[in-house]
């Protein structure tokens, strides 16, 4: 059976956040990645590229095959409630699934009280902490990314240990090929 | 007048490789990402993402407004010929329109004899030395990204030089402003 990785993608999504996640684990055999959102329409991201969309929120309820949710950054987290993913997100971390969020999505479960018991990084939490009442100030590291009961949390600037963290998790290869890729583009070769 | 900056995707392109270029350009107001490809159907990234295209090669003849043409990497730039994207390339050059290719795209471009002259980089154009008969190997340099006479070149670990590189061309930003999004992303913060 194919495992499933599912891609939140929300209006002005943030191209780069979740871009080399995504492709290492669709390139592999054993996984697809399919988009989802609050429903059918394409979702633009903040490079303008119109995406269109596998899966609606509202019709999605088997997920047996699911082996991760993804929720990149983008431009709406911060300004649209999105109460809809937030239950989606609940009801999937119920069922045992591991949810990967990076830049405003970590701000995102936080502010749904997602992350109250759950050690996690995530940009400007600080920000909201103050405007929104955010309760998971003693969990916060400050890392570029965290991975803790589930949760692999991350900063905007942290797209390949973004990445490197979900393959370690997804176990996508060996683990000294994991290594390989990350080294690789963490560092940059130059051919 | 808003000035277009084109992305030509093909079947499996590269998700993260203009990820970051992409992002930076359409958020500014003085500019807009469109996607462009040999016919109008979505293509799908290495990742499983179905995007949709805006133009047309074939129907693309006004490069008034055009201040960049932008070809990620991708699976099939190496087995499928693509004539087409090449013709469009050599016309856009000529118009004095600069070019911006990186990973799989320098290979496309080097095939098609459109680097024989140009400082470049790119992976595996060695082995496409050998294969095809390439050229230009005089001109290559051992670096993350080159950029000679209105071309833009990069290796697929150089997302971000490569985003850094086309900003300070297309001026989008202060070079102040430019300096910042560099270090930010190329060394990354933990907040």
């Amino acid at each position: 059976m194919i495992k499933v990785v599912l891609l939140v993608l929300t209006e002005q999504w943030a191209d780069w956040e979740a871009a080399y996640a995504v492709a290492g684990i669709n390139e592999e055999p054993g996984f697809t990645v399919k988009t989802i959102s609050t429903d059918l329409l394409p979702k633009i991201s903040i490079g303008g590229l119109r995406t269109e969309i596998d899966y609606s929120i509202e019709d999605f309820y088997d997920f047996s095959n699911v082996a991760l949710i993804i929720l990149p950054g983008g431009y709406t987290w911060a300004e649209r409630q999105y109460s809809e993913i937030a239950g989606f997100v609940r009801e999937a971390s119920a069922q045992g699934i591991p949810i990967a969020a990076i830049c405003g999505a970590t701000i995102f479960l936080g502010k749904h009280g997602l992350l109250d018991n759950i050690r996690h990084t995530g940009d400007e939490l600080e920000c909201f902490e103050i405007e929104n009442g955010y309760n998971g100030r003693n969990n916060y590291v400050a890392a570029q990314v965290a991975v803790d009961k589930g949760f692999i949390t991350a900063n905007e600037t942290a797209a390949v240990d973004f990445a490197y963290a979900i393959f370690g998790l997804l176990k996508i290869d060996t683990d000294e090929e994991i290594e390989l890729w990350y080294n690789k583009f963490k560092n940059g070769i130059a051919h």
